[in-house]
């Protein structure tokens, strides 16, 4: 199906990115602005789903790579997501059939839209996170041993850079450096392959779950029905489980760093009735809930602070003392819970020391 | 004239290269060794004076970049330079006819003739710096305006990184941070320009004044004759002034620092017969060389430390307490001491509060 996105669908995107952000991925409001601009520039944001992208057709996946604390003070100029595709097709001499996002959480789930629309190409209804993550590695795309390089990163300012790594890895690891000299956020064009690949390694129809994730949180909303269950069925809908309810109280306390390219850190939470206190350690994303050293949830679930009054999801650079919140955790796909795909975003590539499972099919 | 490199060109060059290194540049013991592999490898190091090259043959700058701490520990594998010059030429669409050393100091002097003797092209006999710089931006090329970007940045695990930047500053800015991924130390190639071009923006004759420094202080050490007279010889055919005796004493303290890609310290002397102590500041190279806050030579002028028995010149990073030394300085060609050109190595380039007079033409 080929489908063009309104500004409705804008709006419930910013609130299912969030979601799926797992309180990383930058804050899709400034997305959700770039992506109107566009529409109010007269551009069109064409969506395909995954099966209709030709099996030889290039595509290439865009995001901004950032701390999220960065990006939302440092905001894209709109040009940059567009120079860094351009750079790639350039260094590939071919030209792009479409651009899928790298990621579906955050900020990074409505970047790729602004991309198609300024570029006139149309952006897949799918991605290789399935969430967000921190890392450049951490993608199906990786998992299925797609080589992120060559991938090009750009600034506000006109500069780019092209990373050739030797491994995904090494691309993470240089073009992070890059990012950081440009200031800690900046955009990049990566995992380049034929529509027939993309297909394989992509999780679908995770551009369509953000927005029927926001579309059911306003109806329920509007009718004052239960939230979580509405977004229990949207998610569902896309192979999701959950949400499962981890946890209700207060932020007592956030320690938070923006170090090495990343936002680190972790918040406490103080159940309201009772001693329990939640703690939730993010690198960017929020990665492990614990209650006395015991894990509730890790990644690659999802682990989204909501708003306890509008269940609107909390990111980690927004989270402040005296909050009122709801824990809840997100089970993604079974192509996100492999033991191919643990190695590359499971517990063990964080360095916690717990083994995962997952949380709402317990 | 075109020439071949001996084995006894690059034993003087290292003498002369680490002269002209101003204590930076990294030491060309290994540059050397480097060259000697390759000429037992049946290479051949085929020289061209500056006004030899065709001015429509297309001419690329080739240098080791990092601090000179991490070069003498992580050598290069040898192939990286080769690859950053491919990478460029095929970034450009373009063969190179020719390699010119970025610097003329320290290990940059001979990394060239490696790069020239495996790519199977021959290397110029000039450079952009003159003596050795820091910093990616402080070259004549720089200063008549050529872009550095392009530039293309290797590492011994074949990474490569290409930087196309707005500015030669932004490059330098941004390599600078990829180098420091790459461990501190990589190969680069940039400054790619038309021969016409070249022969305008170069200091030519700088490659056969580093051999013949090494031949004058040989054929010193030989004779027993006065060592700094043979080198001021030398120094004069290639337009330059100097060596000016400075001072000599005892190294009595040596701060030093691998900090954000570079070395950065000073160095105290302590006369022999008097309590005058010579504070000499470094970032990779000696910046300046001052008495009591008086300034007696500073950049673009070299200052070199000369072991006082040997008179071989003593790197930054080599530099120790209870070395006794004789500090010299050489005044550069007068293409280095324009007011354009001091704009981007003078003193004021370093954030030095004194303003630049040739030590040499006092």
């Amino acid at each position: 199906m080929t489908w063009t996105v309104t500004r409705q669908d804008l709006l419930d995107l910013a609130y299912g990115a969030a979601l799926l952000g797992s309180g990383g991925g930058g804050d899709p409001y400034i997305g959700r602005l770039m992506a109107e601009r566009s529409l109010d520039r007269g551009r069109t944001v064409t969506v395909w789903d995954l099966d209709e992208v030709p099996d030889d057709g290039l595509v290439i996946s865009t995001a901004m790579m950032g701390a999220p604390t960065v990006m939302v003070e440092k905001l894209p100029s709109g040009t940059e997501g567009v120079a860094a595709l351009r750079a790639l097709e350039e260094h590939l001499g071919r030209a792009a059939v479409a651009t899928i996002p790298m990621e579906c959480g955050g900020l990074n789930s409505t970047l790729p839209l602004v991309v198609a629309a300024e570029a006139g190409i149309p952006v897949l209804d799918a991605d290789g996170m399935g969430r967000a993550f921190p890392e450049l590695q951490m993608e199906t795309f990786h998992v299925f041993g797609v080589s992120g390089s060559p991938m090009a990163i750009a600034n506000e300012h006109g500069d780019i850079a092209m990373v050739m790594a030797r491994d995904n890895w090494a691309m993470e690891w240089l073009a992070r450096g890059i990012c950081v000299r440009m200031g800690g956020a900046a955009m990049i064009a990566e995992y380049s392959m034929l529509g027939a690949l993309a297909k394989r390694v992509s999780i679908p129809g995770t551009l369509s779950l953000g927005i029927s994730l926001g579309a059911a949180a306003r109806r329920a909303r509007r009718h004052h029905s239960d939230p979580l269950g509405g977004l229990a069925q949207a998610l569902a809908a896309a192979s999701y489980r959950g949400p499962r309810l981890l946890f209700e109280g207060k932020v007592e306390d956030v320690f938070r760093q923006t170090t090495e390219g990343f936002v680190k850190g972790h918040a406490l939470v103080r159940g309201y009735r009772s001693a329990e206190v939640m703690r939730i350690t993010f690198q960017n994303e929020h990665l492990i809930a614990e209650i006395d050293g015991e894990a509730l949830a890790v990644v690659p679930d999802l682990i989204c602070v909501l708003a306890a009054e509008t269940i609107e999801p909390i990111t980690t650079e927004s989270l402040r003392y005296g909050q009122r919140v709801t824990v809840v955790s997100i089970t993604p796909p079974e192509i996100m819970r492999t033991p191919e795909a643990l190695d590359v975003f499971g517990p063990s590539a964080f360095g916690l020391p717990v083994s995962y499972a997952p949380s709402c099919l317990v």
